[in-house]
């Protein structure tokens, strides 16, 4: 017997295909996807190329750690991209890791909720989905990081609605310093939204553990 | 008599204050409004140094112009940072600009559903505040533009539920060019947040404005 979801401490992974994905979305999907796992020839299954990241809209309890946060802000607080309850409202993404390549996709299907100019994608939303693929890749390069620098050039607006394709690569690793770019383009990469590049600081976590 | 307003046909104004409005935030807004407007010596009212800018959560329906876009998404199309209900929950912002100085503020509440780094804002929901003011104050300078260029330093990361201050100012026109320079400090200004620059290129709106 399965409990229904919230009776369950499973916290829910949004990076699985739900009914608001359109065939862009889940085409580029089951791409990757279908890498993340191989048959040998001998019929065995193997690790492939690529791993999905699941993705929940909450932090881990014991990380809010020496910040003051009145209580109430602590237990209602939500990972800003996992903010909105309806489904294809705002942001759909799923994101995948090339170990072996040192590369990182975001496939992201923008919500009528992100709105900037008229018809299109906001400027912030598309800076918090690179912030979101590029952090999230640096983390899996060079454990805990915080954002240092973003500068991001737009090439050409996102229409609301739309899927498209993020793509982030390590450029160079310095001390502490991890520095990557990204692109975001159409799914076909044969337009140019964003190029940008983003630098990230390893951050020291262990006070955070203590105690904890 | 006054009409419910889900009956009137004037769009609600957000950037007037509401419960949710921290003491900060509120002592920002009255410092800035109340140099909306002066009082002469004879006792008469003029306008002052600074003028609030009103914020709708939607854009105006000729505007989406040429994109082809579905029925349901352009009806459904909302403003990224005016995308969720609940009061004091994600963005809650009142800008001011003052035309003299070539200067525009922000005053910022960051709610608990912009959750980045465990307790702190994202630095995506950061960014789209930076565009946000950038944008506003180069649309004043300039008329209509887009987001070229954003370059952000992140310096400190902002706790979630503070009052931050943004403050834009143009640093130089060139041609189809504005450029603008903008930081994000604590409201006494003791703490930098972000320093950052921002590009904006102006766009012939005229095509929009055919047949509307």
């Amino acid at each position: 017997m399965t409990l229904p979801s919230f009776l369950s401490s499973k916290p829910r992974d949004f990076s699985l295909p739900n009914s608001s994905w359109g065939p862009e979305m889940l085409r580029l999907y089951e791409l990757y996807n279908s890498q993340c796992e191989v048959e040998t020839e001998g019929g065995e299954k193997q690790e492939g190329s690529w791993q999905r990241l699941p993705s929940y809209n909450r932090s881990l309890k014991f990380a809010t750690g020496g910040v003051y946060l009145s209580k109430i802000i602590q237990s209602k607080a939500r990972l800003f991209t996992r903010n909105i309850r309806e489904q294809g409202a705002a942001f759909e993404y799923v994101l995948f890791n090339n170990k072996e390549e040192q590369r990182c996709v975001g496939i992201f299907q923008a919500g009528h909720l992100l709105e900037g100019p008229p018809g299109h994608v906001h400027g912030g939303a598309i800076a918090t989905m690179i912030d979101t693929v590029t952090g999230t890749h640096a983390t899996i390069l060079s454990g805990p990081v915080m954002t240092a620098n973003l500068n991001i050039n737009y090439r050409s607006p996102i229409p609301l609605g739309s899927t498209v394709l993020i793509e982030s690569s390590l450029d160079t690793k310095e001390g502490r310093k991890t520095f990557i770019s990204c692109k975001v383009t159409s799914t076909d990469s044969s337009k140019l939204h964003t190029e940008s590049t983003a630098l990230f600081l390893s951050i020291n976590v262990s006070h955070l553990l203590r105690g904890g």
